[in-house]
């Protein structure tokens, strides 16, 4: 439908949407020229489109006459469940993970076949990792992702096979029938470790969160540098911060809070 | 322009965002009608519009068939410099003074005539409160509040209290004058505090935090419980935290990695 004259509206839609879609972690802040490019549009469709973005806060402009996501938009972003439900309910357990282990402390959920990062906080002692909250990692190559590998359909895992198993380094393993067994361990001993498998020296260790119904909607993990990993020893505060999440989602859910309908 | 025919972009862009303003803090979750109703757009439209932003992933259908704000849109709003800079920046600092303090640790940008809040994290130790990242509060009966209007300018000032300084307790201050005087307090000594201003029994305390070129962007602010308070020692673990953002913040900025232009 899109280009019909006789349903304009979508197309519209679409591309105010392919404006918003211009701007990623590389590129954070675009002249409006670069924005028409990379969104595939005409530079006075652009120009329209991002105006009526600005006026409504989804865009805004710097000093240089450059434009960055808005206020607006980031906070109606902050509306959405992944946030308002999970990450309020994991946050304070995120924060004594991180005062106990020292260690990177790491929330993800599964969006197709990428693990996303939902927050990430790090304290001085921890190791530098490429993870940013918004952000996306591969699920066959860190802790968090081959939890939430473990715990998706097989349609999922065939998926992620099917485009390949990108080597990130020398210990990634990018064999399915490896990976198979190795999600099989994860469901079976109740947690997954990574030795080295995304990032040369870091070791990352996660376990699944569950709802209180008792599906896995994210995985909790640390990242710490693999001379200091201790398996066991980062396990054990993980289990009880991942029961404590799941008992706060079910009080946020008795509460009514996340799930009233109105 | 809207509903002009000669220009139905405008419009469909407009009504698209409508849409999305349907959703708030209280309106996570909403059904079709609902968002209709609250986007004052005719049912049909709402249809089309919703499942096109449903699509991109702007909005999310849960199992009840209710709508809310979806991953995608979360992970777009997470580019607004508020989060990718001045978040980002801040957050090792506020772990580290939510660890020293116990308390709750609180970060606020002005946004017009509210106070919003970055971040807000907390211990359990620390006291109950209203605010939550996304949120926004008065600016005239919070110490970050106070801090953002003292560093405003003066038509800010001027325009809350033409809106009327609205009394949360019986300590909050609403005499224009009184303000005025409060601010040019807070500017002096280097910080604000609000004495059970919001809520009866908390006490909170504020600092500004300054960009690399000397302008105040954000506040830093602690709340404690009243009987807890000594200013002084609430002030003093502030203003290195503040200090040490405004170093990130200039480091993030010849790193080029917030505002290299492309």
């Amino acid at each position: 439908m899109a280009g019909n004259s006789r349903d304009p509206g979508r197309s519209v839609t679409a591309r105010a949407l392919s404006v918003l879609t211009a701007f990623d972690a590389e590129h954070g802040r675009l002249t409006l020229t670069a924005i028409a490019r990379r969104a595939g549009i005409p530079l006075a469709t652009a120009h329209r489109l991002v105006r009526e973005l600005e006026m409504w806060g989804a865009l805004e402009r710097d000093q240089e006459g450059r434009y960055a996501v808005g206020l607006r938009l980031w906070e109606i972003g902050l509306l959405a469940p992944v946030n308002s439900r999970l990450r309020e309910a994991a946050l304070p357990h995120l924060q004594e993970l991180c005062r106990t282990t020292h260690d990177n402390v790491h929330l993800a959920v599964r969006d197709e076949v990428d693990a996303m990062y939902v927050e990430k906080l790090t304290t001085p002692r921890a190791v530098s990792i490429v993870s940013r909250a918004g952000g996306r990692l591969p699920l066959h190559a860190t802790g968090v992702g081959k939890v939430l590998l473990a715990h998706a359909p097989a349609s999922v895992v065939h998926e992620c096979c099917e485009r390949g198993l990108a080597r990130h380094t020398p210990y990634t393993i990018t064999e399915p029938g490896r990976l198979g067994r190795e999600l099989q361990a994860v469901r079976s001993r109740g947690f997954a470790q990574a030795n080295e498998e995304m990032t040369l020296g870091n070791c990352s260790v996660a376990v699944p969160v569950h709802d209180p119904d008792g599906t896995v909607v994210a995985a909790l993990g640390v990242v710490t540098h693999s001379a200091r990993a201790e398996v066991a020893k980062l396990v054990k505060p993980l289990l009880p911060a991942a029961e404590g999440i799941t008992q706060r989602l079910g009080e946020q859910d008795r509460s009514g809070l996340a799930s009233l309908p109105r």
